[in-house]
């Protein structure tokens, strides 16, 4: 297998988007394995995912067209030329550059351990180098599976203190996604700002019962069927982009804790979903708003 | 086939109701079809769904326990003593006895065709005499079907007036059930006390999305999964009891329009389970949930 | 709105596809409103949907690129030769070209009323120029919405003379597209490779319960899910290119009955997805699998 | 909490079978905490699951209704007589008497660390005192969660000896159910007999795909829902009473590696949710198919 670069590109809608996106891996001698765009109309705005084979990178041909110097960075520097024409916004990933995810989680387990099997079963195309808690009890968890593991206990006293050491594993480690699987804290905003990207999974079906609690809510509102939503954090609790819902039905006869249980899997799947998409490099946001590519 | 009475029971949670119940048909030599029940822990109550074969309610059993006199009328009298020691409250249906439902509609002709459709086909166990409209738009759909058709057209000034005509109608014809098959209006207090049951259709994922435009509401949200909700209507807009909700999924690249194409898929399937539910006399209202037995 | 033409490509896999297939538009100065491409690993073939915006077709920079006859003839030639070169099959649709589509059924309304009002509502980008029976049964339904209604009864004996008699209507109304919405017959192979493409609904979860009374093979298996299954007609029954499938729950006290009665529900909304799909040009068959693009 | 009974009666449909069945615990002064019943048409069968909560079997009313002796030995013989006077079959369990699983596994880890965290997580009513395998692969995880694992390797010439030390394991440790999370070996008639009812997982939807790779078959034939089905394991492979079923959607490009993986998200939540309805008491097996009560 040769390596893979996938590009996100945002730029305002314009004629020949398509065309002159391809044609700048075409000209190199880069195979373009998969591509996906789509044009928003109500913000005119397009939005392109592409996938290309770096097999023929050190070929002459790519060496003629990037001037001699056929390096990834040589590379996006060209590319990067060509989005600013087009005015648009774009990053880039590789395949063989394993993105670093920060695990922080609480007490419960359900997700944590859903995301590790995953990541052991080569669900997951990244590495998972650090598990950050603010309670010492899924330390054996992290053990058994041998990932590092930190409890950084808080309280309302030590919130900007014990956030500042998260960022600072962070940074140390260099960790690219923080995931948060069921880490019962609200993040601050210069916490988010200073962080990179956060998925977070909220138990409920999203914009419905935002806050504490949301299965009670459920229940006392007697729906017949209750959800889950990952999302990317913001400062605004529970109004991030939505990346992925789902739901399951419920019939009258589930107590609010049936409620719980049922709701635990659909958040899994809804969590695993939405850091794979983003593993992938599938999501672009727009606004409140996410492409899913 | 022989006539079925369809008995719904609330009361408090008591030792031995299921066979006080039960036994109350046995003495009569009455055979009970299909039972179900249902004990909410977190309010005491206790619920439950008898459907009983009236084959025997003329043989002497049944007439030496009525006292001589094995009417319907008779049953019902000996049952409500029976649910008055027990404090609780109940209702009776004859599957031979249709119920009477009026739809009102508007200018979307999706939910009304659905549910005509439904009744024809034998889906739904009750009777159409009527369809009631604020726009002449939908006569010739009513007309089709040979259901008479009424448009009593509403303005600010004349709602009080139009809503006392409707109300008018459905006493004159005996109406059991009003459907709002997208019926544009929202419906004072008075009318909803005065009316028989009104169920309606939200589409939208209540309680998300209430009010106006919630496809439109759903879409800016960004979100994965769009929804409908039949409900019993209240005096509280979009906040009655939640009789049936369903999903479908939507991707980033659909319009608002194309989510209300979805929608209506959803919403059609939704109503006529929900009026199919109420007819069938599967439904028991406790505050703001219900129960579906 | 200007014109848009839809493109289907499919070709063996090669490197510059996209780049070539979307730079021949661009060339034109033609803008590619949408695109979509898949990659099949296992058979290293192509696919690639494309839409263009036709509004600059005129302009003298077509013009020149199509040797001074931009035409959608010319546009057409010039496309077939470059699809030649990448030893690839295409074809195309214009949104301002409407598909003409009959539908054939026998004595169940649902899925036809179902398309005739999706029809109506804008839903499906086609005409509907005719129905064609076996019975004369749906007629009143027909007539109710002006569409011209054929009868044509067919017995063992006069198969082959009935299907001469559709082939020829289909012929002389120009037809695009059949639509099996219910429609009891089987058909034969001739009659198949000399129709137009033929959807067909079959009532079952395909490839399970194929032939007859799929809702009672369900029943006496016990299953726990039924479906629906859309799929293009070929000579060996129940075996064509599946285009969208769908289910819904059953409990385990559902009569054969009542599951006919579910499963009419997702049939109607799995075949109108399909014959959607179909229309929109989103669907290329490979063997027996498709691509949905 | 006082302890309860889960009785599951089954017989031929005969007028007041409820009355006499919630009658006997009436006159024993026991409170029916939930019940449900269902009777066939087909074929005149009668179903009821009646949960009693046995805090007042040492009252002397209970004392003096069984002959003295308020023993739950006492209440079953009791029960047997009234279900033998109504010439059905019966069972019964006990919440405070947890049934003793054993986990079967291959290789794979997916479903055996679903079931074991569930387990811990309160979900399922049951003790795991053992996993066997034919393989020591998955020896870390059981130790992980302090379960007794035993890896009995198997050849075709040794099958009919580990199968005699599998069933030797299975009553020396007083298992009462089986479950096969992907066990990947076809289990001998003669095993099935002697052992404790088995739960099996096939990962495809039943009655299509049977055999061997069921997700290669899916993609071969183009399907666009792949499922997982649950069912008792009978000496006709894949044919057992289905327990519990459900599907995920797929996309044309996914590979049958992507489906595998889809796949098993749905046999997790499938298998959990039919162990927890066999141990919760609630399936009632007849002939090919079950009744979930």
């Amino acid at each position: 297998m040769t390596p893979r670069a996938i590009f996100l590109v945002s730029a305002p809608d314009q004629p020949g988007l398509v065309a002159r996106l391809s044609g700048f891996f075409f000209r190199l001698g880069l195979n373009i394995v998969d591509a996906s765009n789509h044009s928003e109309p109500s913000t005119a705005r397009f939005y392109m995912r592409l996938v290309v084979d770096l097999g023929a990178l050190s070929s002459p041909k790519a060496q003629a067209e990037l001037g001699g110097n056929a390096t990834r960075k040589a590379l996006e520097e060209a590319f990067a030329s060509l989005v600013a024409e087009l005015s648009g916004t774009w990053s880039v990933g590789y395949d063989d550059v394993k993105a670093r995810v920060a695990l922080l989680v609480t007490r419960d387990p359900a997700c944590l351990y859903d995301l590790v099997l995953r990541h052991r079963n080569g669900e997951l195309p990244c590495e998972i180098p650090v598990i950050i808690s603010n309670h010492a009890t899924l330390e054996p968890v992290a053990e058994s599976f041998r990932i590092p593991f930190f409890a950084l206990p808080v309280t309302a006293d030590t919130k900007h203190q014990q956030e500042r050491m998260v960022l600072e594993l962070l940074e140390r480690l260099h960790i690219d996604l923080v995931v948060l699987a069921r880490y019962m804290q609200v993040l601050s905003e210069p916490f988010l700002e200073a962080a990179p990207p956060v998925i977070n999974i909220h138990h409920g079906f999203l914009p419905a019962f935002q806050g504490a609690k949301p299965y009670h809510q459920a229940w006392e509102r007697g729906v017949k069927l209750i959800g889950a939503t990952a999302h990317y954090a913001t400062k605004d609790l529970d109004q991030g982009p939505i990346i992925e819902q789902d739901v399951a039905r419920v019939r009258h006869d589930v107590s609010p804790e049936q409620m719980v249980r049922v709701g635990r899997d659909v958040e899994r799947v809804v969590l695993a979903r939405a850091v794979t998409a983003h593993l992938e490099r599938r999501v672009i946001v727009e606004g409140r708003r996410t492409m899913i590519l």
